[in-house]
């Protein structure tokens, strides 16, 4: 922070930076001996102890100083949530290198164009994505090291990869008497690419200091809530925003960790929730329709399941319901963005809403929540000037935080900032009490008359229909009041609605003029590599559709 | 952090310093309309809110301004806890001075000692401490300001202090346009001056980067655990080692903060724990015990009191249970010290304690608790060599992170430092899974034909008994095994115990050549100014006594 003026009297407190490796440092001090447990992707279940895991990641960083990867070097990683994924993270950081997290939902031009952005020199991967590898390495010339995240027995043969390596050779090679060096704070350390809807991806380049605030602030009980008493599974990938810090959150509390590999479906997280006794988890509201449908159809409860964090788009409040009033599991609505590493606002109570009645406690539990401290948020007019927090008023919404992103990797692209402030495309309301919800994001909010129309309130109340499987609503041009809210929808297997019934449905729950113009039925929406719909594609597909009597 | 190496590749997150100003920032615009609660001087109850504190934080701080104060100056303190005392943590740090805050328990010689070793250039002070400061003002030539915190109706009359401002006119005669200076994150922010037993007071000098750090730590689940939905009320001194961080933690978690004020008896607290639902407190074990005392005398119970941390000296494990069954009060035991901001370890189960016995998981709740991510610890023997975490071996426990005092304030004494180590003076055990057990001081430690006993140990075995209400073990000479263990113990009022039956008392308690070889009575232990019994001055009272037999 030396840019900043110095005080004649500086504090005589011990001066260390923050760094990623300290975490896995103190976990292994601290709570050697509590349990990192992972569904591999060779199909079994695979445990050890964070004391192990730090002893390998120290191997793992021996191997990569003998790779030849250096100070701010990127390694990119195509892998899932398990143990070896864990290691990489605290072996590429730790040893000064940049960690490059590579999205394999993204199109194979895409993680080509990533890779060669980054100019990752070395990319790990899982034995799932020998195939999107072999795709891409030909396209690749930056990358001079191939890790297949195996073992010898598992390594696959006639593998298209020129000179793969083997991981668990590396590990085994290498001694353990690495020593994790001391650097700047402001160091990079990790690397995530947006996967942005339009245009090329852009890196998010995160520093040990953002990292390790971040994950500070992620284990208070009014974000996380993590401490060593839960038993933690991210079912949100470690290769999309770190796994909104979980990597980096469980080893600072000791929590045990449960990693769910590739298996995100409903039967198999239950079954792992329910052998390892996961207390807490977080992931996007599609894993949780998944999980809760499986449930439902198998008459299944969970033994230990409790609290999960939700994120990445809004929650349908009625999934947030059913899953309190019948398993007992409460979903913590949160917001934020990989501009910041990702973690927002996160929804909780505060005392004086303890007294209050449940109805109106949910109320505010449905909203994205109250910032964390660390970052700071408010909401623009299109003009700049700053909105009232009266719960109405809907603005730009615009953060800024030791978290934040400043800029994109290797682009000049500032236009993100205003004043300092990150441009975050969402669209919301801020409350007198500072809680925040998200009605759109701005480039799909509904313009009807000079108003802005929040397309997600929308969608949430189709969403409650019983009949109505998933729901998006778009903006169409409106002859008198240049647009107008259609609603899309896609009707569960055994659902039966019609369109007046539908709009019927709208009544009282909403401003009357709120109430979408018309219903389209559709078999399926297009959804992006985040597991987020496309609005952009479902405008596309309906371009030549018109309002009924526009 | 420049001193440390630079990587070629740095992060791009947004870049502000950790400054104490933001968190009452942060409490006013996110959590305005919280609570702050105070017992004043004046007798009765104040409430305002955190927008409140905020605005007269910034007109205080023009008024420093005003009054010449600049960065890095000294500005003393000798106030209870309440808000208008919250209001100068804020206003002078925030505006870049030092807020030091003094022991009024102190004697006058040291009061005025420490306000000349620290220069301080004004001195703020509660009515309670106006014979204090007239006692001392004509000692201390650096002051050139005294400001009684009180309104212009409660000024005192023919004061001996020359031009004595109030505080409320301070307050009225500047605007709330103050804007919070940004400076380096490594300036001074705060001076606190241990009370040392021997030898001058010296001064420890936290920075703003120390106090965030500090606070995002200890709000944390297995640290004090502060969230929204918590009414805190800190019984530990804002002039002791800033209230172990509250007046910052609440603000950052806008906890509603009730202050008490003087008055720290068991029935003032009771009576406003129940009035304003207090759920959360913190204070030494002397506060507990009175307020336990009073509540069994009186048959009451609480209401909202749910858990406090216990700390400044071993919390007697017998109270610990008392509370806990017959009120439903948890009392989280902790260790720290004025060098460490204060908190090193707090004592929480993890995942893996909690399907043991009752019984064996308060057998780790009795232990000072584990280490918080942010402070590292170990124990060495007396030639510095790193000793077993076997939960039996003692050894001098030292200390290392962000929050840990590298020096004292003007002084060369670097005495205390080993290999970038603090040494804390204490002598503590830790076990395998890392939880610290204090066991003595290592000036107190009883060496027994070269073994140690820990002194600790057999005074909680004491204060068990039925008749004891005090114990304190020190070692005196012994011809044979150099030194023995000697108790020193206060009956209660109405108890009735003898030597003999308080030795057998130590039967299958203990190994048997721990226990004590003599008991003494006396009628009351003499105790420092935070409350810690003086044993030098135990030691210096007996110091013609022999043990039986020697």
């Amino acid at each position: 922070m030396s840019h900043y003026p110095k005080s004649p009297l500086m504090g005589q407190m011990m001066q260390q930076p923050l760094l990623i490796s300290s975490l896995i440092q103190h976990a292994d001090r601290h709570f050697g001996g509590n349990e990192i447990v992972s569904r591999r992707v060779e199909g079994d279940i695979h445990r050890y102890t964070y004391r192990e895991c730090h002893q390998r990641a120290r191997q793992l960083a021996s191997a990569l100083q003998a790779l030849g990867v250096g100070m701010g070097d990127r390694v990119g990683t195509l892998a899932w949530n398990g143990y070896r994924h864990l290691e990489l993270y605290y072996a590429i950081s730790g040893s000064g290198a940049v960690n490059h997290t590579i999205n394999p939902r993204l199109h194979p031009d895409q993680v080509a164009y990533i890779i060669n952005h980054a100019e990752d020199g070395c990319l790990f991967f899982d034995l799932t994505f020998l195939h999107l590898v072999e795709s891409v390495a030909a396209r690749c010339p930056t990358i001079k090291r191939y890790v297949a995240m195996t073992d010898r027995a598992h390594m696959p043969a006639g593998a298209r990869i020129p000179g793969l390596l083997c991981y668990e050779e590396l590990i085994a090679q290498n001694a353990d008497d690495f020593r994790w060096p001391v650097f700047d704070e402001n160091a990079a350390a990790t690397l995530c690419y947006t996967s942005g809807t339009t245009g090329n991806p852009k890196g998010v380049l995160y520093s040990h200091r953002s990292t390790v605030l971040h994950t500070y602030a992620s284990c208070m009980p009014d974000a996380l809530n993590i401490s060593g008493r839960e038993v933690v599974l991210p079912a949100v990938p470690m290769f999309h925003v770190n796994a909104w810090g979980i990597p980096y959150s469980a080893p600072l509390t000791g929590a045990k960790l449960v990693f769910p590999g590739p298996a995100l479906d409903g039967k198999s997280l239950h079954a792992l929730f329910e052998q390892e006794k996961v207390t807490f988890s977080a992931g996007v509201p599609t894993v949780w329709h998944g999980l809760l449908e499986y449930v439902e159809q198998n008459q299944l409860a969970f033994t230990s399941f409790r609290r999960a964090l939700v994120g990445g788009s809004a929650c349908p409040p009625e999934m947030m319901k059913v899953f309190r009033t019948r398993y007992g599991v409460e979903l913590v609505h949160s917001w934020g963005m990989t501009e910041m590493s990702p973690l927002g606002t996160v929804c909780h109570l505060q005392h004086h809403h303890l007294h209050l009645p449940r109805e109106a406690q949910e109320a505010i539990l449905r909203r994205q929540g109250h910032v964390i401290y660390g970052v700071d948020v408010r909401i623009v007019d299109d003009g700049g000037s700053e909105l009232p927090w009266d719960g109405k008023t809907c603005g730009n919404l615009q953060v800024r935080g030791h978290w934040v992103a400043s800029g994109y990797f290797r682009t000049a692209d500032k236009a993100a900032l205003d004043d300092g402030w990150f441009v975050t495309g969402d669209v919301a309301t801020i409350d007198v009490e500072g809680y925040i919800q998200i009605t759109d994001r701005s480039k799909d909010v509904i313009k009807s008359g000079g108003e802005w129309i929040g397309s997600i309130d929308l969608e949430n109340i189709a969403m409650a229909h019983p009949a109505v499987k998933q729901a998006a609503c778009i903006g169409v041009f409106h002859p008198k009041w240049d647009e107008r809210p259609l609603l899309v929808v896609v009707r569960k297997p055994d659902g039966s609605v019609t369109r007046d019934e539908l709009l019927a449905h709208y009544n009282g729950k909403i401003a009357k003029w709120w109430t979408p113009d018309d219903v389209v039925f559709v078999d399926a929406l297009p959804v992006g590599a985040t597991g987020k719909i496309l609005k952009n594609e479902i405008r596309d597909q309906l371009r030549h559709y018109t309002l009924p009597g526009a």
